[in-house]
């Protein structure tokens, strides 16, 4: 996506190619990281580094994946936009760190607000991509009211994105979704199918719903049942299809503003339909 | 020490202070990290951050630690020399990283050469010295030359303060030495001590020693007096104090290379001595 951002303004993308691999390696920093914390076992269909080697050499290796992110950086031959590169992706890494905190943190909350769930996920994803997408409009010398455009196209798809993956987990055909549907419901993930519909719940229903997330039941199907006939008397689908919608409008109107040809947004406006209407 | 070495150059030391900072807070976050990494349960006398909070908070705090000191190196106001301070940066932060895993390498394995073991300290301990004194070099627009001969100066005083760290955790004055002397032996430590005296032992002796480092004795103090009696057999002291000189040298010998009047390099010299003369 830093890639496509620079060719909406240049050709060359090679010249963008050293910040994409920071971008890259980055996110699987992120990734080595947050499996540590968040003890899984597989990432890719393949074991996790700390279950494959050990917990150090995954705090470890990660922490120098982090350090070469930045000497990847440094390879960027617009020098003039260097010190404005590191600064911004500074900022998306402390972003990205506090996302992974507030996510933490809400797996032993309670009570989790919709609005601090919607920064939540804008932090652990939304800024990444963002700010991925702007360091590519900077590096082709981009003005900077079109690398913000940029940078808001791409927070709001990211939204979006994960709006639509929160959805697709409960509502997905099970036939193409890759992994099992229901899963949140499983881990009692507080989605933003589960946080609006506590919202929009009467009493008796609240403590259906309170119940069904209390414990762990024997039969997990039913229970997915249960939770899936509330949020459709709730008709929660259709109230996180809008919220997402409404992301995807604002990220299109970004994009619509950018100021070049039209031709040049078409490959952007098709990815975020894509992720949007995706099966998996 | 980053201020000590701008100071060989220049007066107005505030300049330097981001990338003090910088530096401050990568060694701390280095300590978060290893002390997980270690399973340490005190730091400066205090309970260790993945102690007192937990290890995921310890991973992610190290992380963001790690950004913030780059958020500091970019507040440099000598932005001519911003892209050569991350790259020296980059460089030194994924050595001290490295130093940390040959370290724990050494820990499982049997075998370490005398140079390994050096290289080990070189790069966990001296070239984060190094690099600092170079980079606060750098933002003075020291030469290139001068700026080097301070690397070689901290870099070599880094190498024999760990090594004054080895002799004075066994000879140390119990009185002075603020933890418990022999504490290295106690823990089957692969000091510069241990290491070079598997070198000059005899057959019979390096038994005795490998008999001694097996297993966890019922009586710590024997253990402790029987390795030292090896250890003064075999001159092993003045073979550890020999090696720490002869860096000493080389890093006075850079320093008086160092192309500034002789009165700036007075206080660069004067810590030298203390640290090699420090009881603690």
């Amino acid at each position: 996506m830093l890639l496509m951002a620079y060719n909406l303004f240049r050709d060359d993308i090679e010249k963008a190619l050293p910040a994409a691999f920071a971008i890259e390696i980055f996110h699987n920093f992120s990734l080595v990281h947050d499996d540590i914390m968040d003890e899984a076992p597989l990432r890719r269909g393949k074991p996790t580094v700390h279950v494959k080697y050990n917990t150090n050499t995954g705090i470890l290796s990660g922490d120098v994946m982090l350090i070469y992110a930045y000497k990847y950086l440094m390879k960027i031959e617009n020098q003039s936009r260097i010190s404005d590169l590191v600064r911004l992706f500074n900022e998306v890494a402390v972003e990205v760190c506090e996302g992974q905190q507030y996510d933490m943190n809400f797996e032993a909350q309670n009570e989790v607000s919709i609005s601090a769930y919607l920064k939540m996920i804008e932090l652990k994803t939304a800024v990444l991509l963002a700010g991925a997408m702007k360091m590519g409009a900077m590096i082709a010398n981009a003005p900077e009211d079109d690398a913000q455009l940029v940078y808001d196209f791409a927070k709001n798809v990211g939204i979006a994105f994960q709006l639509q993956d929160d959805i697709l987990d409960t509502f997905g055909d099970p036939q193409k979704f890759g992994k099992r549907v229901g899963g949140d419901i499983i881990q009692n993930k507080k989605t933003y199918l589960v946080l609006r519909a506590f919202e929009l719940a009467d009493q008796s229903t609240k403590t259906q719903l309170e119940n069904l997330f209390a414990n762990q039941p024997e039969n997990e199907s039913s229970k997915i049942d249960d939770v899936k006939s509330i949020f459709n008397q709730l008709d929660i689908r259709n109230e996180a299809e809008q919220v997402k919608e409404a992301f995807l409008q604002k990220a299109f109107a970004a994009l619509n503003a950018v100021g070049v040809a039209e031709d040049k947004k078409v490959v952007l406006r098709n990815l975020a339909d894509e992720l949007m209407n995706r099966q998996v």
